[in-house]
Order: C-alpha cells, then structure tokens, then sequence
C-alpha cells in the first residue's frame, strides 16, 4: 500500500472540508493561494535572521515554525487531492530525475551547477 | 513505524545533499526560500485561469502542476528534516486543533468564518 | 527630474533605517524575503474570494489591502536603492520591452497568448 | 502634483491592458497572484547567495533582478489601479506611521525589537 500516511491525510481534510461544506471554496486556484500564504508564514520567521541563526531557533519559534510547516503540508495534500495527483509518487519521480540531472561527480560542492538547479 | 513514507523520502534527500556535498547550501533560512519560489511556480499555472478553469487543466499543464507539487513536498521534507521537526506529527496534530477551532455547526458553509481560518 | 516620487521615498527610508542602525538587517537576500512575506499578506485577503469579489471589496478590507500595497512598495523601493538599481527607469523599460513582445494585433483578448507573458 | 511618475506609469499599463482587451484577466485576485510570482523571480536570484554576496552581485545577474523588480512594481501599480489606491500616498502614510511604531531611540540597533515590524 503506497502512500498510506498521505493517504490518511488526504481522506481526514476531505472530510474535514465536506463536513463544513467547504469544497466550494477549495479550487485549485485558491488552494495555490492560500499554500502560498502559508509558506510566506514560514518565511516571516526567517527573514532577519542569519543562516546560522536559522539552525539554532529557540525553542518557541520551533513549535511556531512546525505549525506553519503543517499548514503548508496540509494545504498541498489538499491541492493534489482536488488535482487527483498523487503527491508521494511524483515526489518519487521526481528524486529519480534530479539523481540523473545532478550526477554526483559534476555536481559535488559546486555552487554554480547548484543554483541551476531549479 | 508512523510517518514511514516520508521517512523514506527524508533519508533519500539527505543522502542525495550529502554525496553532493549540497548540505552546505541548505540552511534553513535558504530552503524557506526555495520552498516558496516552488510555489510559486505552481501559482503561475493558475494566475489567469478562473477558478472552473483550475478545475479542469489540460493534461499537458497537469504534469508539469505536478512535478511543482513534488519539487514543493521535496523542500518541505527537507526544511523539516533541518529543522528536525516531525512534518506527519504536526500535520495531525494541526488537524485536530483545526477540528475543535472550526466546529461543524458554526463554520458550516460560513465564508465569513472561512476567511479567518488562517 | 526623473523618478522624484520614488526618490524622496527612497531617501526617506535610508534615513529611516539608517536612524535606527536597521541597514544591518536589509541585505538584499534579506529585503527579497520581507518583500515577498508582505506580497503573502495582500494575497491574504484574496485567497478565498471570487474574481467578482476581489473587485468590489468592502472599505474596512480596502484599508488593510492599501496598507499592504504601500508596504509592498517600501520594501521594493528599499531592495532598488541597496541594489542601486533606478526603478522607475527599469520598468519603463519593461514597458517598451512588452510593447514589442506583445504587439497589439497578435494579443487582442488572447489568453493563451497571455499566459506566456512572464 | 502628486505621484506623477507612478500616475504616468498608471497610465501606460491601463492604456497597455486596454489596448490587448487584457482587461477581463486583471481582476484584483488575479494581478496579487501575479504580483507574487515575480516577486519569487527575484527571490530565486538570492536564494543560494549568502547575505554578502546578496551585496555584490555580478552584473548580469544584477540586470536580470532589475527586470524582476520591474516586472514587480508594474503588477503592483497596475493592482493599486485596479483598486483605486493611491499607491504613493499609502507609501507615505504607512512612514509616518512606522516612524511613530518605532522611535529611533528604543530601536536603535534591536533585532528583537525589528523582528517585530510587521
């Protein structure tokens, strides 16, 4: 059974939304808006801070950074769910492409190759 | 053994940034960053497109939708797993915290509660 | 004298950050970030409505949106200025630049066409 | 006269969208959707850089980031049109209000203190 934890995720938020008559708000177009909202919530902790103060956030900003984290998983289950993609298998899929664009050897360390990257 | 598909695919990226010596570009300050920029190529497919529209993309569009999707699960994962954060465990925990704050009496259809969701 | 709106705003903000000892935190990296965490928060208010909607918004949201616009240009103008790029010159040259790709005739009312824009 | 360089800019865009009959895609919604994906074309610029490099960009990188900031603040005036807001005199009073928000005495030099501007 592929995909079991995303899978559980996926059936509680269409229940969740159907429960509260929800799916009319829930396009594709909105979800990618309300995903890129959340994201900028992650990216308002990190701002003024330092690369290595990014690696070391006190532990209050932690619980706050792994809610905003959620939301943003919760959002693309949803998203996928009402585009009928299966997340976890293109992410797969997606992991093999990057292993035979970025082969090891050219790619070790090198910065320039890194920011071509997307 | 929870969370064991993401699991899976937080040890293949640390491996994949490991061998290509990619750890060093991957703060999580930075990978916020790419996280949204991710995102936001998602958000370009739908721009223009009315929300019935998003509904109903052509196949074309759908893949390459999905491939953003997965370069989004990709940063999250990875974000999470720098962070050390527990992505399926604050996603549940999240859910319930979603369950009691928008009981289904009240939010039921409620466009106006809706939009304080966030 | 050219760009003397967006100049005035740009000394005001030098001074303004160079008061508080905040040109520490404004690198550009930085900046790109707080720019695109206030975009988020028009997108905000946006998220859950329908086109019709998002053109015919109630005043009280109209002054958070107007708030956030402005919020949007302070830190565009900020971002120019530590780049030492002139704004205002390079977006009329993205006009004379679209007005090429996009000549008249072959873009009448055509989305698809449209959805190449960027 | 005030704002005349964003005015004209105004102009130019409506005049722009007009002549295309581009008009039925510039909703509000629309426009902060586009908005937010140039916004993360320039983010993509900075995401690998460190916050000093973010400072010494080569030049043809630093003439592809003044496009984006281009493209930025065209989708930002072309929004502010849409909604009516007078982008210049929202910009001003939102200084005016930061310079009350945060007295250059008590800021100097706080992080803690900037973390909290928005």
């Amino acid at each position: 059974m592929s995909s079991s934890d995303l899978d559980t995720l996926t059936r509680r938020l269409r229940e969740f939304a159907d429960a509260r008559d929800w799916e009319q708000f829930h396009s594709p177009k909105n979800l990618t808006m309300a995903l890129s909202v959340e994201v900028a919530e992650i990216v308002e902790h990190f701002q003024w801070l330092s690369e290595a103060q990014s690696n070391d956030l006190p532990e209050q900003t932690l619980d706050k950074v792994a809610a905003e984290l959620a939301d943003t998983l919760l959002y693309l289950v949803r998203l996928a769910d009402k585009l009928d993609i299966d997340l976890l298998d293109a992410a797969r899929r997606k992991i093999e492409i990057n292993e035979q664009k970025y082969p090891v050897e050219k790619s070790r360390g090198n910065a320039k190759k890194y920011t071509d990257l997307e």
